[in-house]
């Protein structure tokens, strides 16, 4: 079979720019490779596999002949052009929060569970949330080795969890309070030199913590925050897991973090565990408290794996680990998650 | 008797900068207030109380005729002349990490556990850790209706828990880094900006999460985690308490933030929970995710309660509460209830 069709829907975001790097960079299975973006964007030229493409409008006819499509739109512009872009013949990869809980759709991190795929693919596979792929690459295979039973979580996420807008807005604030020694320090004086445009976020990020991620979904719960409960369940296939996290914007750039405590069958130890996650693929070991060594999303940022660190077991309960995640959530919580699924699918296709 | 005499030791830290502003605004007990600090500090003079007084040397003889001593002052400094001044007749009430877990020494958070105090208060005694007065003022009341048995704890610590070192240094990166759209978007550009001066950090603070805070205590654990377990512990007398904490540093200048998963004997509501915060005392109930009402160090900053909110039942465990406390780490973390300890013995030292 011809190498298979691919297309990039959302080209134009800063997800779709992450995309085309990394279908420059990485081992080509592909065929054509087609932009697609909305109407606005159209007519537009990107560089990708070192050529310039155009970038197309998001029509129906523009998936015909397109084997594999990757999505990285707004979930509205997802629940409807992803149905379309199937019934053209494509198979989806969707990274919006649209399907991902739906029963016969996949949820796919490609080292942890790349058997959902099955053998003859189609329709519409999810790829997973962006905190949830960074922290399930650690947690995965600790679960194998010991089984998981329970998680707690907190996140640090970073602006560029809402795209570029919260990049912008982020450097924007930080140009208004970097230097004034007093601003962060008497009662709010921060909200006062940030002004009223918060950007696409509740509150001022700049020399602030902001414990909300997301949309309300229920009982004060955020959406961020079920997706990382419901997500875990679907992708390690533990339907009982219990999990309860608190999701938290911090003034980064890029780069989710998530101080992880998990609560396993087995007793574990710190060292049984580190030696699991030397060999667990899509993870780095970054674990010398002494040496200064633990991950930090100025690190991560820009390479592929999660970086863990911080590894303890609890001092309270032998079947209990406290470890720290990083990982850069435009790559493998996003555009590297996605391209790898999509990677995959052409393996499947070309069988 | 005559109102008793006071001394301040640590007069010029930026501590003692907000001890002698409580003592200002707050109802005055003292008799004398007598400022003590470093012999490199003797000779200046402070305000406090509407009047201008001198700085002392710390000496023994310092202490003659006080009755009450503040110590903020590093953990070895307070090591030596706390009991110094203690053989000098005073009571010491002491913001350093030296004597906390000493079996004779209480360790006070006033609104709390105040009866440790006894009626015949004498040598040292202890403040609490920053992280964990803020944290326990929420946890304390829950406690008493509900029956802790586990906390979870990931904390979102600011630049000043280091000292006023700490906020000039993230306020110089963040002058380095503000503005540069491309600084946290690729790898290393941070560590390149801010260059080799990282203050009192082990890594850049700007535009990056530290996962460390404290010194190497044992397994791993830092210091600072072991104190959230510790004291957690000594404060409310629950010697076989779960403790597991990762204690993480934050681009915030002031402002200590909690993310707490507790889970207690008996069953819980978020209702339920909520009357019981909105009854604390010290405690502001800030849990309105809606109206965007969620605890911040911009806001809590300058403030003497913690504040709290994101009050959720966890979705898996009945007996089991998700919440977010922040609190101003130099007020309730330090001056403030050192202030409020000293006043609880003035009263005591009345009678």
């Amino acid at each position: 079979m011809a190498r298979p069709t691919l297309a990039v829907v959302g080209a134009t975001g800063s997800v779709g720019a992450v995309m085309l790097d990394l279908l420059s960079s990485r081992r080509d299975v592909w065929g054509e490779i087609r932009l697609i973006a909305s109407t606005r964007s159209a007519g537009k030229s990107l560089m990708c596999r070192g050529e310039s493409l155009p970038v197309r409008s998001l029509t129906a006819e523009a998936f015909d002949g397109v084997d594999v499509a990757m999505f990285d739109v707004p979930d509205d512009v997802a629940a409807h052009w992803a149905p379309i872009a199937v019934s053209r013949g494509a198979v989806v990869v969707d990274n919006s929060a649209v399907f991902r809980m739906e029963p016969d759709v996949p949820l796919v991190v490609p080292d942890v569970n790349h058997e959902v795929l099955g053998h003859r693919p189609r329709g519409i596979v999810s790829s997973a949330n962006c905190t949830v792929a960074a922290m399930i690459m650690a947690v995965a295979p600790l679960h194998f080795e010991y089984g998981l039973r329970e998680l707690v979580l907190a996140s640090y996420q970073s602006a560029s969890g809402v795209g570029q807008v919260g990049v912008d807005t982020l450097h924007d604030q930080l140009t208004k309070v970097a230097g004034d020694r007093l601003l962060g320090s008497r009662p709010g004086n921060v909200r006062q030199a940030v002004g009223d445009d918060l950007g696409p976020f509740p509150a001022p990020l700049a020399l602030n913590v902001v414990p909300w991620a997301g949309q309300i979904a229920t009982l004060g719960w955020s959406s961020e925050e079920l997706k990382l409960r419901n997500e875990s369940r679907k992708i390690l296939g533990l339907t009982a897991l219990k999990v309860s996290a608190t999701c938290v914007r911090v003034p980064v750039v890029t780069g989710h973090s998530v101080a992880v405590h998990a609560v396993f069958a087995a007793e574990v130890t710190a060292d049984g565990a580190r030696q699991v996650l030397r060999n667990a693929p899509g993870v780095i070991l970054v674990d010398d408290p002494e040496a200064g060594e633990f991950p930090m999303p100025i690190d991560a940022v820009g390479t592929d794996p999660s970086w863990v660190g911080r590894i303890r077991r609890a001092m309270d309960d032998p079947r209990a680990l406290d470890f720290f995640v990083t990982g850069d959530n435009m790559r493998k919580g996003a555009a590297l998650n996605t391209v790898q699924t999509a990677e995959l699918l052409a393996v499947e296709l070309s069988r």
